[in-house]
């Protein structure tokens, strides 16, 4: 376990008026004990009191280094919410994180009708700010990153589909030393890149037009992720303006990151160039989101969130425009905010040829 | 949308007193709506009234052919939760899937504290009675995993790693027509295969010992899951009783396979054989879970379940022994529940060399 992240959690928990945290997300139960654990359908859950010691709930088929806490094991013969629901009775105020599933949170609404019920973010709020141990990790896993995207660039060929050139990334991350993808790697050829969430498919590569790739790797359980679009034989005038503005809407948004700065700022940095520019239907999503041991943490970089910005939180600056049937770019690195301004983790040349 | 399976799940809704299901279960809405989205950290949700029209929550970023039901369209600007619980006010009967998270339930409680809630199952019933449509994708799905593993065996040599192996796999997959696979494929070397759960990682093949193999791949969005076991070199006498018990424990099992036997009277098949072994302690989990659009399905086939297996349904027989340190062995087909017992899915070799 993680004392000193725990004793920062129960002190958020007794300054919101809370007497406990159940804690479901596995990526939030490894932040708080070091254990690693994908539970499928079997229940993985820390209660965390404002007050006294921890209690993990583990299915006996986990198998994970011990963590120091009190840890209540079951098997698969066993009901485990109704489990859970016994060690919950003393809690008048509960905060549960957003990934709690019915199956757990409706048996205690029917156990316990007088317990106060709230989402918490207590545990995301201490996630988004990165620690130096965490910074450190995560800037090797964009390293590995960089150096990945430009081998796959150089093994692009004509006749290679987009799946051939995904998993030839995926294995790539092997050889680096990094555990894998961190999502389903993206690959789109042409116009398949102006759907933003293309998975790589049978499409063939010709030889000419965009290619966009959106990839990311977990090093030492910690996530990279960056886009690169490039485009290969002639670029039309439309495609370099479309290209261009997409890479002065990440300039414009990296030049107003600093702590203090609401997320919403940068977003609208971004947003109003494309705008702008004549685009603005054209980029359909928020500019960026927080990462860390999950690809995609709590908070975005959105047009609705007025949250300052601090020292020590990582997130992506992802712009894009997606014409449907033409063409789609975009463009992504991280950056961690520092006291002054922002360190941005990926180095892979950005400029159109 | 699946206007049949639809109709289906209102008649279920309506026999079971409810005024609405809401649907959370990508796959389930998959099921319902035709439309395959994996949505991450965004809103997709469908609300099944008992009687009317359907109401699909979707991302605009989210792009899928036209379901042919009424779609509120959000964006990543907007208040998810909020909206969805505007829809919710005339139910005063609501089930939710087991899978709807708190992000969602804890304001629809705030908003309507005298709603009734409970969690669901109905559309679980449904989807666990494969239709011959999904039954003749399941045996493609199963055949391409046979053909795979036999390439995996053929293709391991000493030196070669647990991850390297896994990584092939992976790949066939996409040569052979299918999607990829649909849990992390697990190769485990030596006592590594003790572990069940066990993470393809660096460990080195030595051209001796036990070889376990557990993959699974997703053809036309349906799964398949298989494990063999294979020792090579030596195999000593412990290996071997452990090897067969294992084996003749899915024989066990799969001879009470037909409509009206118990999921824990198949489980127990299996188990008292084991048990009878002497290894009964190294049999840590259930025999083995539904399968369809997810690898996991609801149910499992093991101890406490006493609801009776029906034809069309299908599920892995997967027992296993597992002596730390020492030795793990599994063997895992497929099987479809018939008019009068079973068909296997699987084709590849269990004997013991």
């Amino acid at each position: 376990m993680n004392a000193d992240r725990i004793n920062k959690l129960q002190k958020k928990l007794r300054a919101g008026g809370l007497d406990a945290a159940l804690v479901s997300n596995p990526t939030s139960i490894l932040y708080l004990t070091g254990a690693n654990i994908y539970p499928f359908e079997r229940m993985w859950m820390l209660i965390v009191p404002a007050e006294g010691e921890c209690i993990l709930f583990a299915n006996k088929l986990f198998v994970f280094p011990d963590t120091g806490l009190k840890t209540v094991w079951h098997t698969d013969s066993d009901n485990a919410p109704e489990l859970l629901v016994g060690y919950l009775s003393e809690y008048k105020k509960l905060g549960v994180d957003r990934d709690v599933t019915a199956k757990y949170l409706v048996p205690i609404i029917h156990a316990y009708p007088d317990t106060e019920l709230c989402v918490t973010g207590a545990i995301d709020e201490l996630r988004i700010v990165k620690g130096e141990d965490e910074l450190a990790i995560m800037r090797k896993s964009s390293l590995i990153n960089d150096a990945v995207i430009e081998e796959a660039f150089a093994y692009l060929k004509p006749g290679m589909t987009e799946k051939e050139l995904a998993a030839y990334i995926d294995a790539a991350y092997l050889t680096h030393g990094a555990q894998g993808p961190c999502f389903g790697t993206i690959v789109a050829f042409g116009a398949n890149a102006a759907d933003p969430h293309h998975e790589a498919d049978g499409t063939v590569f010709s030889g000419e037009g965009g290619v966009l790739i959106d990839m990311g790797c977990y090093y030492s359980d910690y996530c990279s992720d960056m886009t690169r679009t490039r485009f290969f034989g002639d670029v039309t005038d439309r495609q370099r303006m479309v290209y261009n503005t997409v890479l002065e809407a990440t300039e414009k948004a990296k030049a107003v990151i600093r702590p203090g700065v609401r997320f919403c700022d940068i977003d609208a940095a971004a947003r109003d160039h494309i705008a702008a520019a004549g685009f603005g239907q054209y980029f359909t999503h928020r500019l960026g989101h927080c990462i860390g041991l999950m690809d995609h943490e709590p908070e975005d970089v959105g047009p609705v969130n007025e949250h300052p910005v601090r020292s020590g939180m990582v997130f992506s600056i992802e712009p894009g425009i997606y014409i449907p049937g033409e063409v789609g770019v975009r463009i992504e690195d991280l950056v961690i905010v520092t006291e002054d301004g922002y360190e941005c983790l990926n180095h892979v040349k950005r400029e159109l040829d």
